[in-house]
């Protein structure tokens, strides 16, 4: 649960320097089961009992990836654990550890980063039980940005590749299919100020109206557990669905060389938002044909022969998606 | 050897936009002997056949801890390989992978990319040949930065930690003693134009007169394969030198509970440069009194019953050093 707002005294963390903001940070986090060694040394030293660890890395920046009129740093903690913790989960790995690096304006209230860490630790413990933060970076910046990195263990089994799809093989997906775009919509159409600025009172407001459409954009709630389920079904292609289901689904497509054809009906009543919605972070996985699809894994398609090809009941899909330099009109908020 | 000056048609990342952007960067990037699953999925896979795997992540930020002005990105790719590098050797590990994430505004040439991904490929082979990139991310932010995190192996060993000092011990340093203090100095006041920003031409002009030391600030070479060396040696603790000889050391005197004297004598003609000098990325660590020392690490002081203190000749040292929100003046250049 998201605690009451922080009694907040608007020190920033210019004021109190970098080793106290780390001291008031650090304890607010759990190093998680597979810290070996935490925060507070050169380096962390973290567990690999299985020989390999899987790494993924992904930024955060203030106005291209979130605005600070809409997300509550703790919700900014939360989706940064859940979409790298995703990353893990796609390759049917267990996420066992995080690594944080923030560059923040010298002006930044600490309670800000405060937060941050909340909804990281919580975001953890809901999505990863047993993952922790094992290490970071504290730097300056004008823009407010987050690095995250995380690991996962793989228990012995092969990754779930991007190019493993068959001919016949059923297309599934686990988590939600649009609903992170709708929300971002909304905020976009009624949480901005005439000019078109993200403006935080509005955005409350939209937020009283759709709290869950608003909560699937800025604290997602994506099915990390479900990447072990389906690498145990035996899945032959994973990936979290990013950037909407038609680009991604296009990656395995691409990687595999087959097709991608997916049930109009199985998609929902807006069929356009399904396909294009980004930022869901559910988890698209292919399974072979007569397979027993796991929960909560709903089949939505199945794999052709069409090397490269999106289809929907067998018609050509368009791809749309998210592009960081075309996508981002250059506002903060 | 920086390759020659690249064509450089102009191209910006937002003309060419993010596939084509990372297909012209990732060819120009070795995965490294640790790449079991290079970039191109959702998560990398890196063997860690001890069973632990060494973890330090770093964020470069245009303004407080890089100028464009000064710097080429091929520099830039070098520094964020060797400083990341350096975290690791000083836990008495090998680095085995980087993974990078960047964020640049929609505007930066293709080529500063091509630059960067270049001193990272070169910066990798002379500093930890073996040791490649593992993955990344590219996303778009008004400020350039740059987010390392990096791997090593512990080969069986313990981690050096900064805690293991004991009186009585030996006080050695592998590496440059305030070169690339004097160095940024040298760019701060010759460097820059009349209003103070840094300024490309007088930087080169700096550049002719001092290479060495604009090298040492700009492109340094840490001694990365000396952490491996002193953990064999026996070192009883260890640190990277990224914020000043003094300030360092006060980190290992009080995670040890120890008092650090140093022989002015050792520390060369300007011991306050020494001393005080941030970013050498030099290696400080402590060995058994009567150990041999290892080449190329130089007996500087001992280790002595004053927990927390820094000496010189037995008398207490100021402590000096990089704090990023004190010490940013808020330009970029």
């Amino acid at each position: 649960m998201e605690p009451a707002a922080h009694p907040g005294d608007g020190t920033s963390i210019a004021e109190l320097g970098e080793s106290a903001v780390l001291a008031r940070i650090l304890p607010r986090l759990r190093a998680g089961d597979a810290a070996l060694l935490g925060a507070g040394d050169d380096a962390a030293v973290v567990a690999a009992a299985d020989g390999r660890i899987v790494v993924t890395t992904d930024l955060l920046v203030h106005g291209p990836d979130f605005r600070l009129a809409w997300s509550t740093p703790f919700e900014l903690g939360w989706k940064a654990a859940a979409t790298n913790l995703t990353d893990v989960a796609a390759m049917g790995a267990r996420p066992t550890a995080l690594v944080v690096a923030i560059a923040a304006p010298p002006a930044t209230p600490v309670a800000v980063l405060e937060g941050f860490a909340d909804g990281l630790r919580e975001g953890l413990a809901a999505l990863a039980p047993g993952a922790g933060v094992v290490g970071g970076d504290l730097s300056a910046s004008s823009v407010l940005t987050i690095a995250v990195t995380a690991f996962g263990d793989l228990e012995g089994r092969a990754p779930v590749l991007r190019s493993g799809a068959r001919v016949g093989d059923l297309v599934a997906h686990a988590g939600a299919r649009g609903d992170a775009a709708r929300g971002l919509a909304l905020l976009f159409a009624e949480g901005t100020d005439a000019a078109g600025e993200p403006d935080a009172a509005r955005a409350h407001d939209v937020r009283k109206r759709h709290p869950e459409l608003v909560r699937a954009q800025l604290a997602p709630e994506p099915p990390v557990a479900s990447g072990v389920v389906a690498a145990l079904a035996g899945a032959t292609a994973m990936l979290d669905v990013s950037d909407g289901l038609a680009r991604d689904a296009r990656r395995i497509a691409e990687a595999s060389r087959i097709g991608i054809d997916f049930d109009a009906a199985a998609l929902g009543p807006d069929v356009r938002v399904a396909l294009a919605g980004a930022e869901d972070h559910g988890l698209l996985a292919t399974f072979p044909a007569g397979a027993r699809v796991p929960e909560p894994f709903e089949v939505i398609g199945r794999v052709v022969d069409a090397p490269g090809e999106i289809l929907v009941d067998g018609m050509a899909a368009g791809a749309d998606g998210w592009d960081p330099y075309s996508g981002w009109d250059g506002r903060a908020g």
